[in-house]
């Protein structure tokens, strides 16, 4: 029964909502004030409707006190101005060979356009969100990484002072994969390459690779070879290994990259499951594969919160 | 499928699970910092079980920023006390008959006995909890409210200075309900209304009862007419329309008076349900009564947080 | 006579040197710490020598504690890139008749290429620059002035929180002409009037606005009509009187609104003479026009300036 | 041509001035918040256009952020009241034999007379000079040098705290070379040796010795000989040549000492010449000699300054 | 003679009054900012003037800026609070035993009847004293000493956060001798021994024990034996010597503990005499046994007190 | 008794010294942190052994926290230089009669030789204090105030920020009495009006006149007149009877100077009694003539000093 302004729902909560958010708590104190690095890419950045959700968790992320920070590339988008512009698309392991023509429709596009949009999508919630490039602050530095690619960079450098100068400020930085390159031209970095060692240069606690698959296949055509967890050196032994199907590959060896820069734990999601963000940082099943540094940061922070809070004072 | 230590259970968290928690997220970031006054008492506060799951859930609140004051008082301790040292038990309207001899068992047993055992529960989550009674730092001064009743006090002046400076300091007040008489001796207050005051006198965001019923009842034998929510003008015209249940218009008038000294919203909450304090914070839905001073703080914090949040910059 | 590695030339600086550095000093004192908007255009941004110049002259001032903001326009790439798409280039009043097609190269180009070419330029001094457009942090909101010119944008409002935040982190900001629709579109904004509007937004001390000609001609054939200064009711009256050559007057307009806005001085310059920026901001002479809000401003800070130093302490 | 009211001379600045602004900025980004001790004495000190042209270029430093040391003597002064007292006046190897009675005429006039008189004349631009001797807040403890030179006095210690909190209160100390004997009087310090001191106790970066002549001359006779820059290393074996003109050696030799102490530089500058102390910190040709501690200090500050600006990030 | 409102008594203040003020400013200056223990207990805390004055004078020492902590037991109201609950009273080897019914009384005596008198008498001069047991802010834990005594307990470990979180800001804590213990009980501890480590723990400048008689005496029935001050060595050997009548042992053990735990000096003070807490700490002849941790301690405040003061500029 | 290193007198403090220090501890903390202005003159600076005892108790002011500004003329040392110089010394009024030649001799004995004097008696105890004159900072402005006495001057404006920014940085300013003439030249100020008016522009809480009586006379030949305590209404009317011996009214007068400037109380002191300064500003009983600008001035600061101390929490 209600009296006045109807603004609560009929109904109790139930008990099963009540442990929820009993487990929730100690999951977000655990990852406020710090930077998550988000690699952004795949379906849930292209759907309208999947990209909507995605923008309204990082932003309530933001809101509850975290610090993200959005990587993304811009295949798509590439792909049709240069097809527009009459220039051959070709790609050798995974990477898009970059003439210098091509360079320039790249690092306009990702800059001037895929970034733009998504930082006018997270702008919807507010005066939020800036777009970065590599060049802005002198942010990346990168090198042609072989003839036969052209103008694909491999990192020199990153300089994470502008990103956290904007997190200091209290934004939401969007960074295209743009990087200067050393020999005065421009380069095109790799995103899951870029998110990896931007999460090491800004000392992030947590990446997460959205991807369009629930995680990392042992075989991809066993859908239940999954893994939900594993640490940092059977990473480095599955990718030696060999086994596993080439497109896992590069999203493992980002993980690992991060966790040797520092980072403690990385996560391979599924960006088209809903709210999914939020069920791997705020849940203790989560819902892809969970790559750790080490044991430490695998433990759940359950127990003894307080005192924990207080060793601080 | 697992690798290495096992700390993630089977499976991924489900889409009711996302929703709650995007639901949830807001809410806790309209509570973070702020001061939170909790009403302590009822069979939550006897059942050895259910003291434990309170204390846990203040614990958690903390955690996460928000900060707690735990009024409480101690009505079964006393009386056990007061029959040991055969002093006559008696209430008038539903307040305890306190002579000079039976305050001195009052203010004792609640600083010393109840109080203290309060505290020890809180810090086994930590070093977080502190006891303080009226008496410190001079914070509740009271006089005699009628000849018959005795010590039994009505509250002149709450000086909140000390418990804002333990929140400061990062610390959980307890507060048991003994204030100093302006006549050279001690009162005996009521929980309720003090609870009521000294959130009006520290800006509090919210107070909750605890209390051993699910709310608010029109007619306390028809569980059909429980209030979810109304607001303060029309709780004003329920108390003065004489038709509450004579236990409830107690509770709802200390709302009203936390209310009219400025704290947003009041909750009447059965304490017995698990979590009740989380339910009722940090779900759209609640347990319990909610009275709110004007529309604007019963509204839902959902929407354009992010503006919110930069609003301050 | 030199002995050890030599680092001075011959001789000693003269008089002439002498007396200039002591009329340079206050002027330095004038600006340092303050915010210079410097609309930058025409052949001093084309040429890749001048620019190469404008862009040390910037790095200096930014050196001695002067904080630069550029805003920028792109015409010459933008027409290159719609008549590459094949979009028919066309302008009504000076202004460029925009389709949302165009719409999307103005922003792409404009974002994408002239402006990470700036910071590129200026980050060659060093990590300094950072690459910004309209809607990055909601920092210009407009909506389409005229049908006929569709998504040309008139301003509806300048938020220079992150213009300030950048300032505030020692970055030059470098602007783009880019808005955001309240339509839900995009919007471009001319770029004369954006600069004097971010200049009143952001408490700027001066507006710089770059040009081909050596300042305000009253007749803009007769050489001898240059204006060297004028107040804020002279421009007014100057515009008004239909007079003026049509290129003057969105350039005096500009001033005018700078001045309106609060901006103390605007100067109208030729960006082609060598370091145009340092004489006209460092010289009482100046190189091309200037206009004050009022006599106050046009007082040369020369006589007691420890007083004023001092007044602050 | 001109509206409104005339502040602005004909003409534009010229190309020469351009460079020169350019040129003079690094300069002055490179002493800005920098002690800069001046040791001031001969026709500069007693010419009256000279002195005051010496003052106005001292506030005009104090104006865009330098803080200058001034330390001066007064020989003419007291060997005047000295005559006026009937005390005979003598020199030995170019130090006054100061007698209990003429010493307590030397710090009389030195503090009385020379000092109050030249904090006046600073303060005709503003409230903005502070006299001191060694004796307040003891910041020189010196000891009688020999029997036969009587009051004059080596120095055993300064303590600069006092010129550092007139610093950062803003002010110019100007300080006059009377010490606090160790033996119960007082001594008279050489004021070129108490400069170069005074420079090493307040971390100065650079000293300026104001004389009567262009700089070092290797023989004196010879003007072709002037030295116009020279290292620590040279110094010193220069002054153990024994082929200097005695006159320059003290000077040399204070130059030496400051070095030797930490302060980076030290210049030899005639101060009869028109802004000298303008010119020799702020042109990369000076004026007069320098000597520097190493090669680094003797670099001209050009180049990447924006990345010097912005390393201390 | 006196006009308008008579607030002075006439004549003038004598020499010896000049004299002893002269000698108690280096004093004062000595203990400002510090915080001192005082082990509050005898006759000074049961007599009603005597416990007045002791109150008044602890809080003039906060008001001139000293931080005072009150450690106090409260064997009388214990021992009468067990006979009215037919609980037997025993002491072994100066020790009450404490069976677990015992020490419900003990605890519920200490924290809610005698500290809280204690702390209301505090704050008839403001609100100025918080009344804290070893369990709040976890800041006492005790273990059983032994079966014999019950729930008398040895101080496992001191948490002083509280205690300095209460100085911070700027109340006086009062502190019973209640532990928690670390078998899930609570402990009743020696107020002296707790006194001592409370000042160890807070990094106390000095601890005062209030007892009944004058001092330390060698023989305690020859009243010519008091001793004035002894070193630490002094008094460890004393205690091990076995001569010392047995109630002085205790007392001065606990010095012993405070000074090996960093306390620069301990006293032993006879609470009945006036003011002696000011007598002990302003003067130098004092009133009871200085126990000094070394020479520098024991050293006068005397002579070049402006050079300390100066020493931390 | 003692062990150890013999550093406590024997015997304990008396009864009397407790009631002492109880009583003189309000009124230090009253005057903690206050600026207190001390015109010093008479026998107490010209015999060296008052001299060296007001210095150290100006020293212990100033290690309490209290912060003195000292005010000096120096009359005997002023008529010894004229003489020696064969000026003739004449006195109108009570003020020397200084022509422009006397000026010159009295701004460098004032500033150069007692300034000095004053300054090194007080580094005795430490690098404490720094000599001033009205010249430095600007600090005092006058006029010649008549014809025949040349430039005896009435100050025209005191300008209290270098006295601020040299108490702030913990130094005792000592003041000489030397004025910038605003019409170039130097003015010589009556040091008891200089005092008053300092006293008034820097916020002092007191001041105190060290004289050589015993206070205010009513008859100067009867000793029985000598008053204790007047109001600032009393004092003006008393100035106004003409009924005072002719040595006492610039005293009062400038008593009154600095009241109406906003002084809460001035004091007429015998400077040749021992300790004189404390004992006028720590006793009730006062050793000279006080002066209340109101009545809250003049109340004993016993009472509630904590609720005071706590008030600015």
């Amino acid at each position: 029964m209600k009296f006045s302004k109807d603004t609560r729902p009929n109904g109790v909560a139930d008990k099963e909502t009540a442990q929820l958010l009993a487990e929730a708590l100690p999951w977000i104190k655990n990852i406020t004030g710090k930077t998550i690095v988000i690699k952004y890419g795949g379906a849930a950045m292209v759907d309208p409707k999947l990209r909507a959700d995605v923008m309204a968790d990082i932003v309530l992320l933001k809101t509850v006190g975290v610090n993200p920070i959005i990587v993304h590339g811009g295949g798509k988008d590439i792909t049709k101005a240069m097809e527009d512009a009459g220039i051959p698309v070709e790609f050798k392991n995974g990477q898009r060979v970059t003439t210098d023509e091509g360079m320039d429709i790249v690092r306009t596009i990702l800059a001037g356009k895929v970034n733009q949009e998504l930082v006018r999508a997270l702008n919807e919630h507010g005066n939020i969100a800036v777009g970065v490039n590599g060049v802005d602050g002198g942010t990346v530095i990168a090198e042609p990484e072989s003839k036969e690619l052209g103008r694909v960079g491999r990192i020199k450098r990153i300089n994470g002072q502008l990103l956290q100068d904007l997190i200091d400020a209290d934004y939401i930085p969007v960074i295209a994969t743009v990087a200067i390159g050393n020999d005065g031209g421009y380069c095109n970095v790799n995103a899951d390459v870029m998110a990896g060692q931007i999460a090491a240069a800004t000392g992030a606690a947590k990446i997460l690779f959205l991807t369009d698959v629930d995680g990392l296949y042992l075989d991809f055509d066993d859908k239940d070879t999954l893994v939900s967890q594993l640490s940092l050196e059977e990473a480095g032994k599955l990718i030696e290994s060999e086994t596993l199907s080439s497109g896992m590959i590069p999203k493992l060896r980002s993980c690992v990259t991060a966790l040797e820069g520092g980072v403690p734990s990385a996560y391979i999601v599924n960006g088209t499951i809903p709210h999914a963000i939020l069920l791997e940082m705020l849940t203790l099943t989560g819902v892809g594969t969970a790559v750790y540094a080490d044991d430490a940061n695998s433990s759940i922070p359950v127990g003894n919160f307080a005192s924990k809070l207080l060793e601080n004072k």
